[in-house]
């Protein structure tokens, strides 16, 4: 990292920083955020084989973690970790836990865990509360997809410090995430481990390319967002009080509204 | 209540004040707990119809508060509100977050809320930490049981607050309640509203008394405790460290240790 961080300069790499990078926050002062998730896998949206029954379509619990550049949770085209794999394919958190402590105590580079409770419907919403740090300004969280053969949607490495300061509020879409450990193509496939494992891969409307794939739609030409966070700093003046996650009620609310 | 409270001491009740009372903690700050449940829904201790399949046995993510006696979770042998019903039904949390939100900025009730992810087994531990104030000392939580009619365990108002000081570390064992939502009788009953709805009861060996009962073990005294949970303080001198949750790793580890 040392090495890297002094080639940036000298290559002139500057504007292309990886998302993530955290090295130039100098914002004062830890800031609290209000993270709140909203599942919008719908059968409207995703008409294709979607789980009715035992167990109908919900989301597991979301886990997350809030660290530096020297952590990753997962990452797009590199190989879960045995936590995420526990956690895409059953929802078990315990191992993934044990990950980010470790990575916490070995190397610093984690601040806080988060978790937030399970949704019991494809649409509906779940939150929780997060700190960031200046050295820790990167937020991570995985949601299990249930049924599925071990298929998540997440944020990996979200930069919530702006130079100075923390970022006022940030939504982002998400998507589903293949975990590379289970072969199964559809959301109730049995279980078939993956052997070798393959690499964390988006899982889109055309790819997997095969007709029998849950998410396969030939006629998009991308998904509809099946799930959105949105992270809404929560202003000093209101900390400390009784209860700090009052404030985001009203924005809750709005976001609420919109739900299909 | 007030009268109440001054009725005290004329009658002589100081010694038999109710669990959870919180007029008496005059503890300087706040403190920080971490919160281990341990899942101790094995096979061998609860043969019983014991679930294997879709779903096996496991737990749901854990949804807690801390608050004063002027707020309450749930309460045996009283009825439980929509959103504990929602949540031992089906593991949604919503509508009690949104109960416990509105007693917070209705009546300053509640400090925080805190949720730990689920446990895909019916064996396991998970985590979290929480926060208590001297106005708000009282810990509940709900843990719904997997699958079950409404069936959860809890913690209703345990008071981590003794006269001027904080409790080190306490453990509970826990066993089964039933919402006095759903008439299932069995983990595996399909949903079958009661009507009018019952209060809260805690499931015994004998109670309810019909062999078909899934917790029915007639040659039992006592069912041995389904889950336990243990909350110990964190050190003041680790708060704010970059992983605050850290110190409880070795205990943490000794408990892991002695699970069946």
């Amino acid at each position: 990292k040392v090495i890297w961080t002094l080639l940036v300069p000298i290559l002139g790499y500057a504007s292309s920083l990886p998302v993530g990078d955290d090295s130039l926050c100098t914002a004062e002062d830890l800031a609290k955020y209000s993270i709140i998730f909203t599942g919008k896998w719908s059968q409207t949206a995703f008409p294709k084989q979607y789980p009715l029954y035992r167990p109908p379509a919900q989301w597991s619990s979301l886990l997350g973690v809030t660290h530096s550049s020297d952590y990753s949770m997962w990452k797009k085209n590199e190989y879960a970790s045995n936590g995420v794999r526990d956690f895409a394919e059953k929802g078990e958190a315990w191992v993934l836990m044990k990950e980010i402590e470790e990575a916490g105590e070995k190397i610093q580079s984690v601040h806080g865990i988060f978790s937030a409770p399970a949704i019991s419907s494809g649409t509906g919403q779940t939150s929780t509360e997060l700190e960031v740090h200046p050295r820790h300004p990167l937020v991570s969280f995985v949601v299990r997809i249930v049924p599925s053969p071990d298929w998540f949607v997440g944020i990996d490495s979200l930069n919530l410090c702006e130079g100075d300061h923390w970022v006022e509020e940030v939504s982002v879409d998400l998507f589903p995430y293949d975990a590379g450990t289970d072969s199964g193509f559809t959301f109730s496939s049995p279980n078939f481990a993956t052997i070798p494992q393959d690499t964390v891969t988006e899982i889109t409307c055309s790819s997997p390319s095969h007709p029998a794939n849950s998410f396969y739609y030939p006629k998009l030409k991308i998904l509809p967002p099946i799930a959105q966070v949105t992270m809404v700093k929560i202003k000093k003046s209101q900390l400390g009080l009784p209860a700090p996650y009052l404030n985001v009620q009203a924005k809750r609310n709005e976001i609420t509204d919109t739900v299909s």
